[in-house]
């Protein structure tokens, strides 16, 4: 078998055989492949496609060319969510406690943020004491007693998609449905879980920019999921303003705190109880409106809130800071963007207020930055909002004095006010 | 500029601009634009092709990439000729003296065979003496006192264009019109004349295997002449036969000296005389027939003939050798393939026939393999020919006798013997 004729196959709309796929994807992790013939590959099947059968097995053998987490020993209930990254997007925070409270068994990896989007392993470090690495005896513990624990990132997860991404990234062939979908879904599959709710982000802030895109790929996904042998349901979700008020690791867990003792903002509310519904109709086999049901029963009895705390004691954090949230993290300086003129928020752009969170320390540039885990946004008004000349937009949180004015001033161009009212879209566009 | 946004702009179906195809040339060429980006790009212009002027820019920032070749000291009459390459062309051997006894100056680099096609380089070199290398001082003295000579390809022609073509052949990216006819057209320009005639191959033994696609990459090149300045002409010959009845160094040189001789196979001396009687007619600004006629007075009354002699002399082969052709290199053994059924041959297929000569120890496999000059084939049946069961089909020379069984086997797969007598092809498909 030859990597040239699998490029010309594929380049000429023919259907690689299961084969192909292993041969190109073992040959390529193992440095056997070039990079420049995987990227004629990326080019071909940009402007190809893939089918189904193809995208199930590039994506099986992905998934298999490193370590295969095994959570089998916990049994069936195991559940993980999937987010295509967004601005101030805290709900594995608040998701992880209500499913496992439910009785759902939430075993996660997670990772940490670079440019403009948080991680939410950095959103939990800024809980003091917080570990984000247990031995696999500690986290086999913690599952077997509280049934949740969320941890950095180990082991050699799905290398072959790390590598073919990077790839990807530097020769225009990223935006292409098949080849987003295997890459997200071989990191899940690789991560064990037999239930997977997919949250698919729409909108400027977003990796999908249009709800058309976003219902491909969520498609896309599921048909991947269904092909290998996992429940999973995406979700498509509004990503044309930030989720929430809060932007930045303390003031996102403080923001989720509120959301898991019953309040918090209603946007993520919403979202939470719709990603938890469908995680747990998925997974006990019920109506989702009788998932919601439980679902919000725990967000209003304390329970979720209370595994929440477990949870934290469990990997060390300080649960005096989650009990009294004001003892978190907070910032030497805070400095409010004014609206220069009035009108009605329009649009914003997620991009740009998580770009903004970064030069206020919140996220980092490059893998090597620190973080600044008390820096961030509140934000004060969001799309449809009527504001007056002179109010507060939002709250700006630094360590670092200098960066503020910068921070403002690109703050300021991620908003659009016009004259008149625009149409609230609603915030979750989709079940598919 | 980013390779990146050349790489997807083209991907985009967009025109890129001189400066963002310069970009990439110069980038490439310094090996600052990594081969992974370069094949990714190659592939996208697979799909999205290129306009006119892209193709035209692409031509000459890769001819401007390295040496060019400046005739301009030998006037305006400098011709050149090319070939998309065919099994037993010999054709610039004849083509040369022709057309420099006809006023026209032939100063030509000329390549080495390798696969299943041999070069111009090697069969002059079967000519024991002949130098293909010259000093640029008797270079020039040479052209200067008889208007003719063929050396190998030195110094750094359109590096780009190697590089590229390199990386093109391992990423199926290389049947692509546009960039086929810039990597002829690059060379071409950089070899420096100011007319040239291009005989694009057509058939099974060609890289163009259809008459389609042989017409679009002519005009392709012909607007590249167009667009940089040169006088630019192609034939569509076929090659669904050898040409002529000669394969291997010694014997086509043989064959070639037939044909100025006012001899020699039909096929061979009709494609000579239009090769250069296009080439005279568009130099001299003359009809083709007037062309016609001058070539085919220098070809009946000896002059091409003493031309060449000329020619070989001056670059140091024996010229006895040329006036006694059976006095040249000839094989310890010959072995005659026989005809196995009778029946009429429907088809030849050039590529197998190249592969058996390279058995027969006529060309490379590698490189670095030396070649027996004197090894090779006499066609005795060509297509649409009756043969008798027992029969010679052709004679094969080597100067290793384990190879000839299996050079034999190879010659006979590559004639289809049928019942039905085929109508004879045109030789010369078009003139565009």
């Amino acid at each position: 078998m030859r990597m040239y004729d699998i490029i010309r196959k594929k380049r000429d709309g023919g259907e690689l055989l299961k084969e192909e796929i292993d041969f190109f994807v073992e040959g390529y992790t193992k440095g056997k492949i070039p990079d420049y013939q995987a990227s004629a590959f990326a080019m071909a099947v940009f402007f190809k496609g893939m089918t189904e059968e193809e995208t199930a097995n590039l994506t099986l053998a992905m998934s298999k060319s490193g370590d295969m987490v095994d959570l089998s020993e916990f049994g069936d209930k195991t559940v993980d969510k999937h987010s295509t990254g967004g601005v101030g997007d805290k709900t594995s925070l608040i998701i992880a406690p209500v499913v496992s409270c439910l009785g759902a068994v939430m075993a996660k990896m997670s990772g940490r943020g670079l440019g403009h989007t948080g991680g939410t392993v950095d959103k939990l470090e800024s809980i003091p004491g917080f570990r984000v690495e247990l031995s696999s005896d500690d986290f086999k513990k913690q599952i077997e007693e509280i049934g949740v624990a969320i941890v950095g990132q180990s082991g050699n997860l799905a290398p072959a998609d790390k590598k073919l991404y990077a790839l990807r990234d530097v020769t225009a062939t990223v935006d292409c449905i098949p080849l987003i979908a295997s890459s997200i879904m071989s990191k899940k599959l690789a991560a064990g879980a037999k239930t997977i709710v997919l949250d698919v982000k729409c909108g400027s802030g977003a990796f999908m920019k249009t709800l058309e895109d976003a219902k491909l790929l969520a498609e896309e996904m599921e048909k991947i999921g269904k092909n290998c042998g996992r429940n999973v349901l995406a979700v498509i979700t509004d990503m044309d303003s930030p989720l929430g008020h809060a932007v930045g690791n303390a003031l996102e867990v403080k923001e989720a705190i509120e959301v898991l003792k019953g309040g918090g903002p209603e946007d993520l509310r919403q979202e939470c109880i719709c990603l938890c519904s469908n995680m747990i109709a998925l997974e006990e086999n019920i109506s989702y409106d009788e998932a919601k049901g439980k679902v919000e029963e725990v967000l209003s009895n304390g329970k979720a809130f209370e595994k929440f705390k477990q949870w934290i004691s469990a990997q060390g954090g300080d649960i005096k800071m989650i009990e009294n949230p004001d003892l978190l993290p907070t910032s030497a300086y805070t400095y409010d963007v004014i609206a220069e003129r009035s009108g009605y928020i329009s649009a914003m752009n997620a991009e740009r207020i998580g770009g903004a969170s970064v030069i206020l320390g919140a996220g980092r540039a490059t893998k090597e930055d620190p973080i600044d885990y008390s820096a961030g946004i509140i934000i004060k008004k969001k799309t449809g909002d009527y504001v007056k000349e002179g109010e507060v937009l939002a709250s700006l949180h630094s360590n670092d004095e200098k960066v503020l004015e910068d921070a403002a001033w690109v703050y300021s161009l991620a908003l659009t006010i016009s004259d008149e009212k625009v149409e609230n879209k609603p915030l979750i566009f989709e079940r598919i």
